[in-house]
């Protein structure tokens, strides 16, 4: 089972951390990849926010952390992965992932997703809502790894 | 990573059967727990689920079937299994579930949870539909294995 | 298209009976169709509940009413009909709604399921609320027609 | 502001308890509403219920447990109070109470429901849940008051 | 019975066609109104989709297809329809589509709106989804026809 | 209890309108606050929206209007408020509306968040409808205040 964790990372929260460190007891070694959608507006650049993983994840065994762009099946193949892990909160979020997986899951049947529940205490926060937050000078120390807060602070001072 | 499917089956429907298939991928072995509970009306005996389950994954290697009563995170740990695996189709059973699964990282926080999704053609078999049809003299040759097919129609003939 | 609304009305209430006015501007004419569900407890027998419904239509044109058990899929080729009408009100509604429409479908192609929404006065009525504020001696007379009132009333008294 | 909160509490968490807490934040005063519904299977007796309230309650001013049967609207109006409180966790819930309050919004419009959010920590903790974690011997300490805990083990003892 | 089937149709995808045949099962004809709203971004032109639409069902009897913008009840006025057909899909669109009827019904009490559910193995296909894959060179001959295919991959060349 | 009622108010509906109405029951008094969101495009100004507002509450006794900007859990320490107001009307506000909650409880637990249903007959009303419906020239006098409705037809006219 070689596993990958994709998503926007926009930034990383202690909720994406959390799923990192289960699907590490699950498979080993993971591959954290960071989508690069140019359409998409990101606060922080493709490079920044590998860059915020590398450092929440430092002291975890086994994590690679990479950009991508395309489909998702396709950097499934080019990493030779077989397992999609995501994680869920909301009903909204479970419909979407149900939906992605099922596509995933025409285009490469050889491909499994797999959805991992954060901690609860983490089931409220999500990037935008951080962000939503940091930008008016709120306290997200619980809710991000020490070098996002640090990030954060930084953009929107 | 040692994995355990747990559940009533019903009976097993095609639904359960393509998790049981995805769930080997990950995880190379699988133990069916078949939920023995003394307060639920079931329409088959636990041992006649577990047979029909056998009788269905007979082809599939490294698949081990087997009741339980009590607490599942008791089971598992009797299992020495640290991998719950759980499939869903409606939002009704995605809350049910995540409540579930938080209760059991509560009691056990070294057993993990993940869920799978059945392929789409199968999201609206449920064994209390098949039941319903079953009953009633309708088709569900699509729906189930063969053993079920016949059991069911013994009971209901 | 000939048309066939089904379920238990036990008791039917306004919520019901404005879907049956929608409906038979579609169709022309409508057969209700009532469930009579041995296994299921209900409060009226399927006489009972067929006769009010009957005392509610009796001012509509071309409503026939009847009983039926066993598969709806079944009943609608007896009666040679092609639509099923359903009313929803709530995502859990809707969701079991779906299955069924799905199995239906896949039992006979031949048949649809529409679907339609009931006036928003009536989306937070439902038999067995309506049944439970009866049994206290509430005041039910905006939710059902009067032949269920005075039905209701008598049942409780 | 006279407040109400109805519920079953068969029996009483920590859940129910941290919306008792904040209701008195804004009523200064409380009426815990044991329902003694003959016709739904409870574990514990209404009085035994209240007395599990009152004990769980003890140290908090202003609190008063009563039993009540029948419709709600119709002990509001015996209490004189003017607002119904309930708390809820998943969607399911959601739209039920929703519709609950709608009715009684329609049977008495003096009545107001608010709805308050448990802390996230409870919000998978249900009283179905916990007793069927009792039943089997788990520790439920975390999810309900002292005086739960111990009439639970004796229960299922 | 004058039935319009309105939406984006950005572009026309299996589902949207599958909603359509079913259509014609019950009123014979139908007319398929495409929405051309300046202020949403569309890939395709009102002009390209009403072209792609046009061919998709050129061997389907009574099909029209027309542009239309302002208010649907308008438009149903103006063609002297009786009945929105409306497919959906999740929980979401649900809840938005009701809304949506719920609006057009207070508007105009004599066009009805009715929902149809597509075919089970088109449910997670929608005209974003597949964008999103023709735009990174993924698969999408078993989500759309020929013509959509060929423009797609026209446009993201 | 000193309440705030926060939103966009991008314009002030009735089903806004009934909340208020709901929340002087409760708190005798109340704030609402319109927030100034720099980054999301409203129609009108938020010195327009507090000013309908302020046609549209002027024979309510008690009602204070406020523009804001940046943490609602900050404007409640300046207002001095403990009790947030929200109402809701579909799943998806719910799922948001909670985040929310919980999120404001964590930065600051002595400011409770309560929900409120409006009136059921308000329920499918939201300003983007409004708005919409406005846009094309349809008629929106049961959905808005006068001063709205003139409002709104000055901006698209």
């Amino acid at each position: 089972m070689k596993a990958v964790y994709p998503g926007s990372f926009d930034p990383i929260t202690n909720g994406h951390l959390d799923i990192i460190k289960r699907s590490l007891k699950l498979s080993g070694s993971l591959t954290v990849a960071v989508l690069n959608n140019v359409s998409k507006n990101s606060l922080f650049t493709a490079d920044e926010r590998v860059e915020m993983i590398k450092a929440s994840v430092a002291d975890l065994p086994n994590v690679k952390v990479e950009k991508f762009s395309g489909l998702l099946v396709d950097f499934m193949k080019k990493e030779n992965a077989d397992v999609i892990i995501r994680g869920f909160r909301t009903v909204s979020d479970y419909e979407y992932e149900l939906q992605i997986a099922h596509v995933n899951d025409h285009l490469n049947s050889d491909v499994e997703t797999i959805f991992m529940v954060a901690k609860n205490s983490y089931s409220y926060i999500s990037s935008s809502i951080v962000k939503e937050i940091a930008k008016f000078g709120g306290q997200i120390s619980d809710f991000v790894p020490k070098e996002v807060e640090r990030a954060l602070n930084k953009k929107y001072k």
